[in-house]
């Protein structure tokens, strides 16, 4: 496993691998790698001839009262997970080689950032589009493999990869959750024991949803967002950031009044949600494809 | 010579040529071709095995009140002369090819883009920067040509590629300019007889300045702005949109007291006009380097 701790040591192993025509699947991440990354790794692993996996906590999608500074780092269990995953390229740099000096470029995309994370945390996705931008030109990968646990970020990216006709597949890989339904997250060890075991209310209610929309009768979107907002409230200590239901991946809002069975055939729905157990900051979400009948996809 | 009018056609074309192992020479442009251009493809000749060049008058650089629709337009001749410089790859699209939905995605490139064209024009070097992004993306070079004329656009497209990790090299090229010193420029076909004759007061100027920096003894920041605009309101009905000596490529201002010949050596400045003569706008400029003396590069 190639180890590259400057941009000139990554190019030099994108160049020699692109000169022998092999493909590069890439994997961004802020380390702490979990399962969830382990997942984008083996998609990566199944398509391509080679896998890119970096690591770099991005100081510029961080708001000034969030928790960079904090941010669990741990390189060598990463560097393990990377090894047992067939990566062939880590890189890991530091600020000061991805930034050598302050950027006067920023990204910008609009709409699809109005909401949701984008609207809880002012710029934090100006610093995706930042960061994935510059990895993305200096990995050049084939394809991208992104997780859906951050659904918003995926839709943010494609919408970005799609405006400036960048080279790139994104590929969205499904939510990989603990046995109890809590979606994996690097955040997962902040949590107490209390709020680890209150934590898995974001994915039972998301699934009551889907009980109730695929089974039951008609519900409005106002209906479906009542319905988690209770549970959360009702069984745990949880402080909401948000619940939303909104158009996917155009992240647009639907009427509080639309009844979701009653939706035109086709469309996808995101019903996604913050909350916070003490200082941890949780999301998690569910779509739904709306055909003669309301699908969990 | 392959023409291309769809991205998928010019993808087609550039993945043959990087899959030949050759290096990607680029000249983008809003075609109504003259020697300007003519110079930056015979440079991207010179340096690579393939030459693209492309044509686009992009609606996005353009303000509410300015020339896009009257822009001048003669493909056939664009065509000839790419010929006669030999490139290989032509793209020529449509706004509805190059744009199929409204981008949602900006790039803003701050600082470096506040005066001169940056402060007359607002949102010009947005839309520049969008689509020089786009077409880098498309067309994947090795180094892309651009003309001195358009110094700020040089300075904002180089910051950009470094805050973005682009991988391609920039090569600034020279101002070209008619017999009498007025610089080429598409825009030039505008001019009514007396306000062509006029407009050579740009470079004259520039070439007074020059002499008297380069040969006389001190003069201040604000002396040399005012030396161009007596010029130019004198002997002409020409009416100044700006005179600005900025440092060079920060284009950050200067003190106006600044003794030029006492500047740090190693010191570069740009003395950059715009002038509106009739309702056509003209720019130019003119670099210099303090070393011992003073230089004009």
């Amino acid at each position: 496993m190639n180890i590259c701790r400057t941009k000139v040591q990554l190019k030099h192993a994108v160049k020699e691998a692109k000169q022998q025509g092999k493909s590069i699947g890439f994997v961004p991440t802020m380390g702490y790698l979990h399962e969830g990354h382990g997942s984008l790794l083996r998609a990566a692993r199944e398509d391509n001839d080679v896998v890119v996996l970096s690591i770099f906590v991005n100081p510029m999608q961080f708001g000034p009262n969030e928790d960079l500074d904090k941010y669990p780092r741990d390189e060598q269990r990463d560097l393990a997970l990377a090894a047992d995953c067939k990566a062939d390229i880590v890189f890991i740099p530091t600020v000061e080689e991805m930034y050598p000096t302050k950027p006067l470029t920023s990204i910008k995309v609009a709409d699809v950032t109005e909401r949701l994370c984008g609207a809880s945390r002012p710029g934090h996705f100006d610093g995706v589009g930042l960061v994935v931008s510059k990895l993305f030109h200096l990995v050049e990968p084939n394809s991208a493999y992104f997780g859906l646990k951050d659904a918003q970020q995926v839709a943010v990216i494609e919408q970005m990869v799609h405006d400036l006709d960048m080279n790139v597949k994104i590929v969205p890989c499904p939510i990989v959750r603990e046995p109890d339904g809590l979606a994996l997250s690097s955040r997962n060890v902040y949590l107490s024991a209390l709020h680890r075991s209150e934590a898995t209310v974001l994915s039972a209610s998301l699934n009551e949803l889907a009980e109730v929309l695929m089974f039951n009768g008609e519900m409005t979107a106002e209906q479906c967002i009542n319905l988690i907002k209770d549970r959360i409230t009702e069984n745990t200590s949880g402080e909401i950031d948000y619940v939303e239901l909104l158009q996917y991946p155009s992240l647009t809002p639907v009427s509080p009044k639309l009844s979701l069975q009653r939706a035109l055939s086709g469309s996808r729905f995101i019903v996604a949600l913050a909350v916070k157990f003490g200082s941890t900051r949780l999301i998690d979400n569910a779509l739904f494809q709306v055909e003669e009948v309301i699908e969990r996809v």
